[in-house]
């Protein structure tokens, strides 16, 4: 069922730090920050050669993310994204199999502008794991 | 400088159950369990189209995952790992911009049999880096 790692996302304490950090330090291809006002990030994209890797940083209030970096000021690995062909299939399925789909279970526009849905972590090894529609 | 995301490596606590749930519910490649006592963990690797998740649990004493996992019972992302060329040069370069390497510096043999490296999470937005000569 699923695909691809879509991306790994990481929740940063300081976007123009980090994303200085994986251009220079670490050589990667780094875009430039993309303000997401309806999820509450900002997003940097680094592209690595076979998948992403998304720095997010708080934007506005009631971020999904604020409560993480309080809790975890120096940052720390958010989420992973796995890709499937069909996300309402790959709901039903993960219900059927005992799994906790976040939110109302309906899937909702990402920040790629493609249908998400979030797992509870407690159900997926402690990971917080996003399936994200291809 | 860095390459492919070579893996993302989740620390369980049950391996069997972890390998079962990515078999049955999200229908992914799972190999067997391979025991690495060098390494103080038993991995289980998950085979995605692009990249590997690797599913890790303590072996034996003194594991280096059982106070991650003693501190999230449930379970966590671990570490990244992505992949460089040289990792000498990788480790010079990154040392010489201030980020911090695990242990003595010197590279160890990895779980893949190749040359890897640790990096301090406080320098790497809270997330442990582990860098693999590819």
């Amino acid at each position: 069922m699923i695909g691809r790692l879509n991306h790994v996302a990481i929740a940063v304490p300081d976007l123009d730090a980090a994303a200085a950090q994986y251009r220079d330090t670490l050589g990667a291809t780094v875009r430039p920050p993309q303000p997401e006002p309806d999820h509450g990030v900002t997003v940097v994209f680094i592209e690595l050669p076979n998948t992403k890797i998304e720095l997010l940083h708080p934007l506005g209030e009631g971020s999904p993310i604020a409560a993480f970096l309080a809790k975890n000021p120096a940052g720390g690995i958010h989420h992973i994204c796995y890709e499937v062909d069909d996300i309402l299939a790959a709901r039903d399925r993960l219900k059927a199999a005992g799994a906790r789909v976040l939110g109302d279970g309906e899937p909702k526009i990402g920040a790629h502008g493609k249908p998400v849905l979030f797992l509870h972590p407690k159900d997926f090894n402690g990971a917080l794991v996003e399936l994200e529609q291809a």
